[in-house]
């Protein structure tokens, strides 16, 4: 067997630890005598797992009590619908910054449901930036204030959070989760996709507020209402358990391997620092975002040539650094760079793209 | 290791030569160095994965090529929206049948969004059986006619089709697809989570005939549209692509190992036999189900004794035989026998009832 260094976007590597435990516990967990897919939800060997999966995420990110934590499915782009039905019952207005396609898909699906207001876009530089936002032109009274924290496609992210008052701050983490720590308290809802930072498809976490839930339109899906969810545990159906079994092993990795996250950040940064360093002093590749809104997870990057690119591409992925295409979008590569990825697999990719480079 | 006889409700038992491929492929899918929970969804290796679940779907369960196939997320319970969200269109008028709490809960939410009428229930006699149906009863024009084919808690199938007409029949099959052969084209959308039958919980299947798709209300969110999934081959977003993955070495192992649906529908009767065959002859233990109703799936027995039902739960997990005790709303116990219960384990369990009478 010889694993591959997987620069996806998402789905994307998971801790090798992790693959192996979930390997040796496939036909029997922890002498049940059960895969953790056979389970009964309702079990108490399951309940065992899904509520050390909720302990060690409220430890991990310091999540305070008054947050409910609830595992969903339906990726994040089903929390773009969720956000407003549940959320737009005041004024029936939200701001949204639109700073990439999910940004935008966000913004639209809120479009449908009140009156959504985009104060900022970096549309206009193919979102090679993070809009500088000034305060005075939010909607006083929205229902909430919509960011992406980070964006996946593009590589920024958010390095100073909007200053909204008493207007809750709603933040799609899909491809930031858990790469650093957080105050939680800053925000009204964070939610994410599972699959890019922490676990496998087909979970979505959901960490909101209490004050939050309970007011959702009339018109709302009984399961895409967040009391549904809060007032059951997630339980009101049966949860997505497996991958939230592999979620589970991913924040034991995380605290118990890594040792939280001023550690995974710290090593976040020092993953990133090899990789733009490089970008910054190569003369054949350089990436393609303003360096201080560079993301800490996406790195795109071109040479400025589209054949270059696809060549590069091609014997990257021969010599086993695989899915470094860059999205149609912004063209060229991209170098998504999550936990799970090892320093080591950065330093590797690095010392290919030299060689490249001199033999380019 | 010792693997237990598991019968669970749901999630429950898989084809151990399922688990035991996927615990081989953990860390290596076919050479290509990544677990596919790390693929991207996009990459041409995982979409080999996905295409051949799709086709082999269609081949076992003979899906004509006016229906398309939906791998979702959200369960049943989000599919008792999605259902009059996208076809409550023409009349706003539907009809259900109320034979269980499922069947209950699909009906209130089709209620919140148009004139939902339950044409008959089992309600009075705790769902114990599946009520005669009038077809002068139903609404003309209704959009639908919903009933759940197979009750989980209760035991009961549907052996005869309500003859709706041109009215489009929507079936619930979350604890009995894939049990048994079945005529699609009777119906106009068939829909079920996996984790009873074919897979790990958080996949949804949805076969839907193409012309009811593309009418969804305006208030749809986008993920509830199942248009959106159509046009997209289930890629709009990320789908739940490890459970699809599980449920694709599920239908190769029903082509491979059981031989089809014929197969697995005499498979199926031979197990149920045996159960219900002791049942009727026991002196301690009495099926809850009118014969002629009774689900190959889901058996629910009783003592007559709380009691007495208690102990022998108790016994029978000692003895390796779990997750047999009924829903609290039949109470007693209840054997679910799903496709991936060998017919050892039912024969065992006679067996230890057998005991378990003969010494109580």
């Amino acid at each position: 067997m010889s694993r591959v260094y997987n620069f996806s976007a998402g789905p994307s590597m998971l801790p090798e630890s992790v693959l192996k435990r979930a390997a040796d516990e496939m036909l029997d967990y922890h002498g049940c005598g059960q895969s953790v897919m056979e389970m009964s939800h309702r079990s108490k060997i399951y309940g065992s797992i899904i509520e050390a999966a909720e302990a060690d995420l409220r430890q991990i990110m310091g999540i305070p009590d008054n947050y409910k934590v609830l595992f969903l499915q339906g990726g994040a782009s089903s929390q773009f619908a969720m956000v407003p039905l549940n959320l737009m019952n005041g004024s029936g207005k939200a701001d949204y910054v639109i700073t990439g396609q999910w940004a935008k898909k966000a913004f639209a699906e809120g479009s449908r449901y009140g009156e959504a207001k985009a104060v900022a876009s970096s549309a206009d530089k193919t979102f090679s930036y993070i809009p500088k936002l000034d305060p005075s032109t939010f909607t006083k009274d929205a229902d909430y204030f919509h960011i992406c924290m980070n964006n996946t496609i593009y590589g920024t992210k958010f390095h100073q959070l909007p200053e909204t008052g008493d207007v809750p701050l709603v933040a799609d983490f899909s491809s930031c989760i858990l790469s650093e720590p957080v105050d939680v308290s800053k925000f009204g809802v964070i939610y994410a996709g599972a699959q890019k930072n922490c676990g496998p498809a087909g979970l979505t976490i959901v960490i909101i507020r209490e004050d939050l839930i309970g007011k959702a339109r009339d018109i709302t899906p009984t399961m895409f209402n967040y009391q549904t969810h809060a007032d059951n545990g997630s339980m009101f159906n049966t949860p997505p358990c497996y991958a939230i079994y592999i979620f589970g092993l991913v924040l034991q990795w995380i605290k118990d391997e890594i040792g939280g996250l001023d550690a995974m950040k710290a090593r976040n940064e020092a993953k990133a620092a090899v990789l733009y360093d490089f970008l910054d002093n190569s003369k054949l590749f350089r990436g393609t975002v303003v360096k201080e809104d560079r993301s800490l997870m996406n790195a795109p990057f071109v040479t400025g040539d589209a054949d270059m690119d696809a060549k590069f591409v091609k014997a990257a992925e021969a010599a086993g650094f695989v899915n470094l295409k860059g999205h149609r979008s912004v063209g060229g590569m991209r170098a998504s760079i999550y936990n799970a990825m090892p320093m080591e697999g950065v330093e590797k990719l690095v010392a290919f793209m030299k060689d490249f480079e001199a033999n380019a």
